[in-house]
């Protein structure tokens, strides 16, 4: 039996919250938070499930959820998509991009994703038979280089996907980029694929430049977004996307056979809590900002450098004033011997930036956690 | 932009549960119960999600889950699977089929496929870059031609797929059929992929004729199966696949990037449910079976003629007493001018029979909405 993914082991983040568990640490790896999901949503799954909606829900989505996204995004972006078109409800932001990545990318073409990136892009973009090109962003700011993606496309490229607030980095889109980003997909006809899973958790004051709010973007692009992040409940599930009628109907053909529908009585909860508490997630941003801040103070007392977080909620930190160690190794180190997991980014790029020494630390945690992982920092 | 899926269209089942939504007709069409789930299982998903179990599952499912489900096939097929190497708790069936297909289908592959079959297998294959090699069952028992099968193995045959149960006709693997299967198995290189999502739903004493019966099968076997039908929850898309290790390696592989992991709290639920309460599935063929015996009298007195039903929860129904038309047609006017919904058969082969007059109707509904039905169905 040949693999037909060679390149595919283990994700990183499954290792590393297995190491975690084993040695006991305190787990900053893999992005989830551990406090629980609002009572509300929770309530409302409840109440679905008792009235009976454990039945297929419609392969696009419930419609009162396709309506509750249509009309949320319409309130952040400006811009409503139709719910019966252009709106489909996936199991996960991850079956978004996969379903996005099948539907559109042939056998021998070429899809641009920028490093680091999250690390089911390429294995997604391999399956479809297509070729991952691997543009860096800037290793110090994780700015896209506009030169250096324009100068990637060939007549093979069929997608350029990127992502912002960016995991792992945090970095985000600036206006700039956008224009930049209007100018190539003007220039080629590239498709384009928005990972905007964290558009929620943005800091001080910045706007979120969602795809979405742009008619040059949002006509050519899936935009793919979850309510794991938004809602503290990433294992529901729950994504979904947002692309024109021809894009939207072409990534259905392959949801349809792929998972047809997604957990039902979540998107009954779903449609219920958007609609009735906007507040949720238009407070996210400072409910994360006052974590991150917590943290990045508690961290100036360690000898980790923490780097600027504009979204998301990971703290990228410079380990260099406490170990040579290349990054996969110095995570396993801080996991066994120190009691804290972390995540590396090698595992995130083609071709790592040498002698690059950046952790990433996830401070989705109640202040508990947080204060137990920065007494064994202090320690370092 | 030109589709990589040209001959996909809406699935018969959303066409069909739409157009008897628009004509208030009774649905006995896409196959899911009117009755909710037993309450014991929602009730432990409440306390899952109440006890904070709503952050991502492990990728290849909650060990408790995953253990369950060893145990289950033990007690049902007399193997006991490695609950970490060979068990993957996935998003549905069609999930768990997806995957396999593309985990070892390679572009220009062949895949033998047993026409009538469900409607996803071929996109499957197709994105896979594979091709589907339709061989009809027997038209009449919807039997396997062995013979025919083992003339359409070629070089280029990776892959032969079966479903017993069977959807749509319910007809059964025998012993004598597992028989020829090993022989064919044991003379080429193919692997198994047994869909036996209606595995509990058998009646009159017959006997699952699981893969996972027999060593000389299971070795070479993804075996699929599903929590929806057994546990009347179509719409929670909790599925897993049961395979040696070095098949469910590279299961997983394709798993791991596709949805990741499949919603939390159900996993949980299904780990206390399984266990709890074993006389729920044991008592699933006698429950449908009651329901089968008594719809089948009602259909004695209308111009339907009923076809056996070994298992699943499907009665084929012969119309040629009530009409000329084809079957597609004839399931329309059926739902539109008649008042009940049916699923035709001709989408689920590649070249329908000529003149085949049959219709497929779920008898997994209350009795109230056979009765309603019947009533309908005997003034044709
Ligand atoms: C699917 S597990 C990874 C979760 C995540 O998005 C991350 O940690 O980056
Ligand atoms: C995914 S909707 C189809 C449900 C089903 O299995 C059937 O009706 O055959």
């Amino acid at each position: 039996l040949q693999t037909k993914l060679p390149k595919v082991g283990t994700t990183i983040f499954t290792v590393m919250s297995q190491l975690a568990m084993e040695h006991d640490a305190v787990n900053l790896g893999q992005g989830f938070p551990d406090f629980n999901a609002p009572d509300r949503l929770v309530e409302a799954l409840d109440r679905a499930m008792r009235e009976g909606r454990n039945q297929y829900a419609p392969m696009t989505g419930v419609p009162a959820l396709r309506q509750a996204i249509a009309a949320k995004t319409e309130r952040c972006y400006g811009y409503r998509p139709d719910a019966d078109l252009e709106v489909t409800v996936v199991s996960g932001a991850s079956e978004a991009i996969f379903d996005a990545v099948a539907a559109v990318v042939r056998p021998g073409e070429e899809v641009i994703v920028l490093d680091p990136c999250y690390d089911s892009y390429e294995p997604a973009i391999d399956l479809a038979g297509g070729r991952a090109v691997h543009v860096p962003l800037d290793p110090a700011t994780f700015a896209p280089d506009w030169q250096a993606i324009r100068a990637a496309v060939t007549p093979a490229t069929r997608l350029l996907m990127i992502n912002s607030p960016h995991n792992p980095s945090g970095a985000m889109f600036t206006e700039d980029d956008i224009a930049q980003l209007i100018a190539l997909l003007r220039d080629t006809n590239l498709w384009l694929l928005s990972d905007e899973v964290y558009e929620h958790i943005v800091f001080d004051g910045r706007r979120h430049e969602s795809v979405l709010r742009h008619p040059e973007l949002r006509e050519r692009a899936f935009v793919v977004s979850s309510f794991g992040k938004t809602y503290h409940c990433t294992g529901w599930k729950v994504g979904y996307c947002i692309a024109p009628p021809l894009l939207s109907a072409e990534l259905r053909k392959v949801h349809q056979y792929n998972t047809f529908c997604t957990f039902a009585p979540a998107q009954w909860a779903f449609a219920e809590m958007i609609e009735a508490e906007p507040e949720h997630y238009e407070q996210l941003g400072a409910f994360y900002q006052a974590k991150r801040d917590r943290f990045r103070e508690q961290l100036l007392t360690t000898k980790l450098t923490p780097l600027p977080v504009p979204g998301g909620y990971f703290q990228l930190v410079d380990y260099s004033g406490v170990s040579d160690l290349d990054d996969a190794a110095f995570c396993r180190w801080l996991t066994v011997e120190k009691g804290v997991a972390a995540i590396p980014l090698s595992p995130f790029y083609e071709t790592p930036p040498s002698g690059q020494r950046l952790a990433r630390l996830c401070f989705a945690k109640n202040e508990a956690t947080l204060d137990r992982a920065i007494e064994r920092l202090q320690k370092l």
